[in-house]
């Protein structure tokens, strides 16, 4: 009983799928959008990075590719941040040698699709874009970008990985009475932008960590990738006094990097060049439901929830997905009539945790690590999580470097600490004697 | 300088749109998918019925059709309650002579129709069904339901007045970056039934009121037509204990309704074909925001803003459209450049609010109309109210009666009114001193 697959998408999501489902016997047709990313180069300065967490790691494990990827990963162990008046500060993202990974996009999707296509039941079909998905008989058609030429194609089940603005999702929530849909944006754009290696390939900033340079209403960060260049992205509002909209002119643009993050303006020598040239792109929070339709067609990925990158947990719940459904094949055998009810129920929850996770973290990056209090509040927590683990699991842990916690559970966790740490931080001479066993009986009270 | 038009749907908001802009000199081409409703017989039983109020008034006395409209419409001067008990109660909706007016929805969009046709410069075509509307050139296209053949139309100006799953507005919106989107749907359905007219083509309940079932997590009401007869809507849950899930076989349908609106069955003598024959239909918030587009298309009525109709207010809120965009085109001098922008900022606060009223209004009729508190508190209300007309306009009254205050204002003021009542219906023994000075004052010392 071989089965066949359709996966809308050829991302980091759809190529993970399309392995797992190879490796359960399915026969998997994948079909992208654009052309194969593997034969175009890919223009400096636009490779957006990525940080790959436990999460992630462990949906890579799950069909033994993790290897693979570590090898294009640079380890990141905590936050490097840059204070406006050019002094520094470093807060470990975790305990000994936890840490999130840099990885660029186009590296990491592509060697998906190398080992995808090492499967030998899965085959990519590139410029393919869906027009429709037929809920009716599960025919989905494409149009080819070059000759304009439609294909169809029928399955036993189909999977729409085809992210945020997804395709296939509209084509089957226009046929689906009682679609639930929201799409959201924040009022920050984002610009990628470059710090290319120093001398001798060097990189130029300390390389094991994720940069930021908070700013209170925006804020630019900083990743490293195996070349020794940094990407760096600015989130910026739109409009306002400090916008993208007030940065027009060359002066504008060079003024406001040396006023606002003059330690890194040294290590842009194409600043203005990528600032021009590279558009300002919009973040946008998608929720929706249902997931699956007739038992036979699934979102999965972004298609399903995208989400905005502060918690750095879109690509990682999107792996998480795959884990998830994989788990269910298992357990119901193969039975999707059983698969994919629990498959929503169980991950709609946890993808809307995520997301307003997400939405909280953009303030927690841009102002808060500017924060003494509120890393003062870290510093207890981290101190109080050490000595009673069983206790206390900071929630930035909780999220990235526990995927046995579901992020519905650690959404609930975090809010219960952070009532707790609103009366901690309200002690008398906090400051103090914030390490002293006086604070630590008084948490003791309330966990 | 005679501007070209495009309305796309030819419904409530779309017809008398139609009408507001062709007294103004505007060239009007309306594009309707459905076929002329005048022209092919409706189906008895399916007249869904609206409640026309103040701001639905002002609407039509905008172009001067309100009396012809009057015609059609049965005034309601309040809430007819009807206990499981047996038991009845009347609850009036002002004071006075103020009333709620029950037109059918078929009615009064024919009314509408027959009214913007008289107008030399208006023309409805139906049967075209919107395919795509092109921002760049302003070019619509249509297709026609029997023909199958493709028109495109250019114009100055295009609305999109084609209800909550407006094509026009899907279009528009896949060509537009950070657009914010929702759509919602309550867990309830609605089921139309009817209550036929009694011997000599009497009506069989009391006409001049919206009679309600209230019981608790569902409900019934009914509005009555000029030839008689009620139209009943029940809205009740798609699953659970007592939902639609439930009611398959023809002794499910009439237990249930023996045991729940026992004094409405034998008015209802076709109740169990009815029940059968109808569909079940779905009711859905869509919040949306840009409205308008270049300063050259605008989302209008539903398209914009569909609410659920437990406030019925979905059509008045429609019709303020018009009145508040012909204010706006007055002020403005017809530049569009100002009167796009400033339409969109007025009405999306409002029509937000009206949408938030209504599904707290849904939790209103069900349950609270049958709670003796609830009543106890609207009475304490309307005294102190008519005693102090200056002081406390009740929301209902704001709402309904009131088309100079905004919805958004009435939400506000009605939040605060909440407030107050809460600490005078936690005053002991309030029961039996709510018409007493003591109450008065009490009340008078927060407003």
């Amino acid at each position: 009983m071989e089965k066949k697959v359709t996966i809308v998408g050829a991302g980091l999501v759809g190529s993970l799928l399309s392995i797992y489902l190879a490796k359960k016997g399915y026969h998997v047709n994948i079909f992208e959008r654009r052309p194969d990313m593997r034969a175009t180069q890919m223009s400096a300065g636009k490779s957006i990075n990525l940080a790959l967490s436990d999460r992630g790691w462990r949906g890579l494990a799950g069909v033994g590719i993790a290897d693979e990827i570590k090898k294009i990963a640079i380890p990141m162990y905590g936050r490097f941040i840059h204070h406006k008046d050019g002094s520094n500060a470093y807060q470990p993202y975790g305990k000994d040698k936890q840490a999130i990974y840099s990885v660029s996009r186009a590296d990491i999707n592509m060697k998906l699709m190398d080992l995808a296509e090492k499967q030998k039941n899965v085959k990519i079909h590139f410029d393919k874009r869906c027009t429709a998905v037929n809920r009716n008989d599960l025919k989905a058609s494409f149009e080819d970008n070059n000759t304009k030429q439609q294909t169809e194609t029928q399955s036993d089940l189909l999977f729409g990985a085809d992210g945020a603005f997804a395709a296939s999702r509209l084509s089957v929530q226009l046929q689906a009475d009682r679609f639930e849909y929201n799409q959201h944006y924040i009022d920050c754009g984002y610009k990628e932008l470059i710090i290319p290696p120093g001398e001798g390939g060097k990189f130029q900033l300390e390389e094991n960590a994720l940069h930021i340079w908070p700013r209170g209403s925006f804020m630019m960060i900083a990743l490293p990738n195996p070349d020794g260049n940094f990407t760096c992205t600015l989130f910026l509002p739109f409009e306002g006094e400090k916008s993208f909209s007030k940065l027009t002119t060359d002066a504008d643009i060079k003024q406001f990097f040396e006023r606002e993050f003059a330690d890194a303006v040294p290590f842009m020598p194409t600043l203005l060049q990528d600032f021009k040239q590279n558009p300002v792109s919009s973040l946008v929070t998608v929720k929706c439901f249902p997931w699956t339709f007739d038992n036979k067609i699934a979102l999965i990925g972004d298609a399903a929830h995208a989400i905005v990158p502060f918690y750095g947990q879109g690509m990682n719940c999107g792996f998480e997905d795959c884990v998830v459904l994989n788990e269910l094949i298992d357990k119901h055998k193969e039975n999707w009539d059983l698969i994919l009810p629990e498959y929503q129920s169980l991950r709609k929850p946890d993808s809307d945790a995520i997301a307003d996770l997400a939405i909280a973290n953009f303030v927690e990056m841009r102002d808060k690590t500017a924060d003494p209090k509120f890393l003062l509040q870290k510093k207890i927590e981290a101190r109080f999580s050490e000595k009673h683990p069983e206790k206390w699991i900071p929630l930035y842990s909780m999220v990235t470097y526990s995927p046995h916690i579901r992020y519905s559970t650690a959404m609930k966790e975090g809010a219960k600490q952070q009532a707790i740490m609103d009366k901690i931080m309200a002690l008398p001479d906090i400051e103090n004697k914030w390490s002293s066993i006086e604070v630590e009986n008084e948490i003791l009270k309330y966990v």
